[in-house]
């Protein structure tokens, strides 16, 4: 390219981003409304759990207090526990529910420990000091009717105005994507399972 | 449900499960190999730079060191930026680049901006110390030409076997999701920002 030609690109370049900036700053100032965000991470892609970790991370840098409820025990591994529990006035992780239904292959066990799971979150959301609940792999349990779909609905949308609540989990139920503020489905392209790749310290424990 | 049918249905359960079970370990077995693995974080959706963020406390938790070079200045927060600062020993966070293009508004210090990221990237790529790099929106900077896509594949390509790369942003080149491992599209089902709610406080910063 002659030195014309790019001076003509630097140009048009800088035009057309200035007239960007200006129409995200008109769309910026019609958001003005503040609230507690209803937030779901579904589909069959990684990452569903490892952001809701993430944004744990950005509410404690923020000051924000987070609580955790793991509807399946073991989904969130030792990498994250261990940082996780160092901010412990910060940040409470309840491991509630049974391993994987095909690890404890008994439905009562799952049922209660569903039962179990949901008592010790329905008492963070009642709880003022918590500014964030991250229901981890509660989709699943609703999904195996582990707890009646309504009832936990009913509780979701009478939470306080300002709370947070982070969702995840494959299988949304179509209900609760109707109700929620933010929903992000994790598709999966690829994955190295399929190559005969195992999983790695760091990435998936 | 009475009693019988009901014990009847915990039964078929734990039948089904064990089932399962075996077939997951079957399945598990055959997984054998241990490889530095290329990771895309890709889509319109929210949770690429917070699960990237999510991968990075799980690796500080397993102490792993961390490499994290972001390619658009203010791309992650000051939520995530003072939790990872606590761990400067396994965790080097460089913010390069400039702000968003419609930001600087200026092509040539867009350029020199990705191409001193780029050097800093391939320096920590080949430090034998991080165990794994995370180069956070390279993929706006490929789709802005800002960089040449071929040179950054062939020095993805050429990584050191163990180590793990993850590259987020939307758009994605298709040539890149061709050399990825794990590649994971964040799509956009629903999203606040249509409704008028602003960027809060632990969600968006």
């Amino acid at each position: 390219m002659d030195d014309k030609s790019e001076q003509d690109l630097n140009r048009r370049h800088a035009a057309k981003m200035a007239k960007k900036k200006a129409a995200r700053e008109k769309i910026l100032a019609t958001k003005t409304i503040e609230k507690g965000l209803l937030i779901v991470h579904t589909g069959k892609g990684k990452g569903k759990s490892t952001a809701a970790i993430g944004l744990a991370i950005r509410c404690i840098g923020n000051g924000m207090k987070v609580g955790i409820v793991q509807f399946v025990k073991g989904a969130w591994k030792t990498g994250e526990r261990k940082i996780l529990e160092e901010y412990s006035d910060l940040c409470v992780v309840k491991a509630m529910g049974e391993g994987f239904s095909w690890e404890t292959q008994d439905r009562q066990r799952d049922l209660a420990a569903a039962r179990s799971a949901w008592a010790v979150a329905t008492k963070m959301m009642t709880d003022k000091s918590f500014d964030i609940i991250i229901l981890d792999e509660l989709n699943i349990v609703l999904r195996y009717k582990n707890l009646p779909l309504q009832e936990i609905l009913e509780t979701i949308k009478n939470k306080r105005a300002m709370l947070h609540v982070v969702i995840t989990g494959r299988n949304a139920a179509d209900e609760l994507i109707e109700i929620a503020d933010i929903v992000t489905e994790m598709t999966q392209i690829k994955h190295p399972f399929r190559d005969g790749v195992k999983a790695q310290r760091g990435i998936e424990f």
